[in-house]
C-alpha cells in the first residue's frame, strides 16, 4: 500500500465537521477556537528509519524533532505555543544524553516561542521520539487555495539535507552547511506567519518529502498543475537532491502575480525564490517545459 | 536509573510558569485557558513491552490506547475534546487491521466525547502507537491536595488486568471479565468529572502502575502518608495483583470525612470502595496496620 492510499483510508476516521476546519491532507489539524484558529500537529523520528545515532547526535535529534513539527505549523502561518513529548527508549538514558536531547529540543522550541509541557516515556526495543505541537493562527493558509497563474516560491535553496545524508551514510563528514541542513533544519515560523497574516500566500506547505512530490500534493489539493522553471540548489547538492531529496523544511507557497511585489518587504534581508507558476490542468507537472513525475520519498513504497 | 529519577531529571525541562498551572508529577499538563483550564496528556503502547499482538487484537490496541489517555484526563476531572495519533508500523497495514485499530480507537474516543483530528504514521522496526489527548476542566483536581484524615477511595475492584495478563502470557484464555479489564479498560471520565466539579475529591489520580506505587506518589505529592485497610479485589485476581499489579485505570481519590456522605448520590448505581485514610507522616505506607513498601511496576527497574 502506498502512503497516499493509507492516508486516504485513515482520513475516514478523522473528524471533518466543526470544530474541525480542516484535518485530512494538511500539515496541521485546524480547529475553530474563538477569535483565532487552533492548530495541532504530530511527527515522529525512528532510529534506523529517520536517523542513525552513529551520526545523529542527541542534541540534533532533539532539535530536529522540534523543527519538523514547528515546520508544519509554519506551513499554515501558525504561532507555536506548546508541545508534549513521547519517547521510546531501549534502556534508561545516561544523564548526558538526557541533557543533550532535551537541550536541543528545548532550544528549538524556545527559539520559536513554544514550551514543553509534558509527555510520556516508555521502554521500546528501538529508539524513537514523537512530538505533539499545538499553537494558533489568525488566518491559516491551506494547501488548497492555489489558482492557475499564481507564482510558485520556495523559501531557500533545496537538496542540502539529501546531500548531507549521502555523505553520512557512506561514512564521510559533509561540509558544515550541508550537515546543518540535515541535523539542525530551521523551521520558517516567521516567514510563514507573515505570508499568512499579510494575505500574500494562496496555498502553502512545508517541504518534507521532496519538492516534486510535495508540489504535486499542493497541486492536487488546489486542483491545478504546475510548471517549474529554475529551482535553487543548495551548494554541494545535486539537481536531483533539490527536486526529490526531501527533508528540506523550506516553505513552498503560491502568490498571485499582482501581489508578488509585496514579497521583498516582508523580511527585507531574506531572498525568496520564484520557481514557476500554477497551471489550469489538474495534476500536470512540468519541469523546464517537459512533463516530470512526482517521484519523491514515499514512506511505504521506498522500503 | 529508576523511572522516578528519570522523571526528576526531565522535569527541569518542563515549563512550570504561566500559562502552565501544573506540569510535572501530574496525570496531565494543566494550562490556563480563560474560563476553563486546558488539559494535555500523551501516552504510548509498544509491542513486546505493553502488549503482544499474539493475544492483543488490533481493536483492543486502539481502544486501550485511547482509554489510557482518557484515564489521565479522568484523573484530573477533565472533559476530553480531541486527539492526535502517532503510529509506528513495521509494514504497510492491511485494510482489516486499519479498520479494527482505528475502529477501536474511535469507539473509545467517541464514547467519552472526543474526536480524532490527525497525526503521523511512520515506519518502525517495532509496532508502537502514541496518542496525544486534549480537553478541559473547570475545576481540575491534583495529586497534591490530600490532607491527613481524608478517606481514600478506589472506583472499582483491582487486579483484573494483572490476572488477565498472567493467563495470556502463559498461553491460556482468561475469563471474559478479566480479559476486558486488560484489553478494554474503561476510563472513569464521568466519575472523575463529578468528583472534581462537586468539590468532593481533594486529591486524585488514575491507577496505572499498581495501587501501592501510585498511592505512594499521591502521598508524596500531598506530603502525607496512608493507612490501607480492606481493598476490593477483582474476581479471579490475587491480593498481590490488586496491590501492585498495575493497569487498573480505576480512579484513586481522597475525600474529607465530612464530605464522604455526598458520594453515594454522585452516580447512584455505582459502588465506590473506601480503602483507608491519609496519615500525617509523609511517605508512610501501612497495609492492615503494618508497613509495606511501594513496590509496583517501575518501567526501568523491572527490566
Amino acid at each position: 500500500m502506498t502512503e497516499e492510499r493509507f492516508l486516504e483510508l485513515v482520513s475516514r476516521y478523522l473528524r471533518q465537521a466543526p470544530p474541525a476546519v480542516r484535518t485530512a491532507e494538511e500539515d496541521c489539524a485546524v480547529l475553530e477556537g474563538g477569535r483565532v484558529y487552533r492548530l495541532f500537529t504530530a511527527d515522529a523520528l525512528v532510529e534506523g528509519v529517520h536517523f542513525r545515532s552513529r551520526y545523529f547526535p542527541a542534541r540534533a535529534l532533539g532539535w530536529k524533532l522540534a523543527a519538523v513539527n514547528l515546520s508544519d505549523l509554519a506551513a499554515m502561518g501558525g504561532r507555536p505555543e506548546g508541545a508534549l513529548l513521547i519517547l521510546g527508549l531501549p534502556r534508561p538514558p545516561e544523564p548526558p544524553w538526557i541533557e543533550d536531547f532535551y537541550g536541543g529540543l528545548i532550544q528549538a522550541l524556545s527559539t520559536y516561542g513554544a514550551d514543553l509541557y509534558g509527555g510520556d516515556t516508555v521502554r521500546s526495543p528501538v529508539l524513537w521520539a514523537g512530538l505533539f505541537l499545538f499553537g494558533e493562527a489568525s488566518r491559516p493558509v491551506f494547501r488548497r487555495g492555489g489558482r492557475a497563474g499564481d507564482l510558485i516560491f520556495v523559501s531557500r535553496p533545496l537538496g542540502g539535507a539529501a546531500a548531507a545524508l549521502r555523505y553520512l551514510e557512506s561514512g564521510h563528514d559533509p561540509p558544515e552547511p550541508l550537515r546543518r541542513c540535515l541535523l539542525f533544519p530551521e523551521p520558517e515560523i516567521e516567514l510563514g506567519r507573515l505570508l499568512a497574516e499579510e494575505g500574500l500566500a494562496t496555498a502553502m506547505m512545508d517541504l518534507s518529502d521532496g519538492l516534486l512530490l510535495d508540489l504535486y500534493r499542493l497541486c492536487r489539493a488546489s486542483r491545478v498543475g504546475a510548471a517549474l522553471e529554475e529551482i535553487p540548489i543548495a551548494e554541494g547538492a545535486t539537481e536531483k537532491d533539490a527536486l526529490s531529496g526531501g527533508e528540506d523544511y523550506a516553505l513552498l507557497f503560491t502568490v498571485p502575480p499582482e501581489k508578488a511585489r509585496h514579497l521583498p518587504r516582508l523580511i527585507p534581508e531574506r531572498r525568496l525564490y520564484r520557481i514557476g507558476h500554477l497551471l489550469p490542468e489538474t495534476g500536470t507537472l512540468l519541469y523546464r517545459g517537459k512533463p516530470i513525475s512526482p517521484r519523491g520519498f514515499d514512506h511505504f513504497e521506498s522500503t
